[in-house]
């Protein structure tokens, strides 16, 4: 029998979720693929999901996070450094909460 | 503009949800109310599902979490040694990871 404690963490806007997991996974595609389309493909995402998504994050965030990239062979899109810092950030507190619930491994043993 | 850092916890048991929230606030109604249906009733959460809640906890844990009681007034429920200490384990290890997002609170400025 595996037991496990879990830790989930996401920011709220106005009680509403604002930035979690899932923002995380589609910024980090976006940065790999540079692409909006391509990041949405390599997670089974519809890119009108994805689109909304980082729509969402430009316009509720106090900065744009995902930014339109020209290039020779058609351009892309791009990360901004306050996607890259919140980004940085959410790791941290993400392994620092799981740290902590390391330590309340004893839990496992009671239930 | 309102931002704040949300977490959850729970534990799962062989990749599947064994307690988290619900079954906090169910098992702490059972304990003030003496009940599982007083306890669901107070919840608006259906006597069924309930009790298919503490049957799961009951099945599925270390040691049963929640007992009947017989009483000269009808009897109730009561609530075990175990099931105690992993509440007061879990209020522990939210309050933990409570503590550790405020010190993240930057993120917020950043966001």
């Amino acid at each position: 029998m595996k037991k496990e404690i879990r830790v989930r963490c996401w920011i709220d806007v106005d009680s509403e979720k604002f930035f979690g997991l899932g923002r995380v996974e589609l910024l980090d595609h976006v940065d790999k693929t540079g692409s909006i389309a391509k990041a949405a493909k390599s997670m089974g995402m519809s890119y009108k999901k994805a689109w909304e998504m980082v729509e969402d994050l430009n316009a509720r965030g106090n900065k744009p996070y995902v930014v339109s990239r020209k290039g020779k062979k058609g351009g892309g899109a791009e990360l901004t450094g306050t996607a890259k810092k919140v980004l940085t950030a959410y790791v941290k507190l993400k392994k620092d909460l799981d740290a902590v619930a390391k330590k309340h491994g004893n839990i496992l043993k009671l239930v």
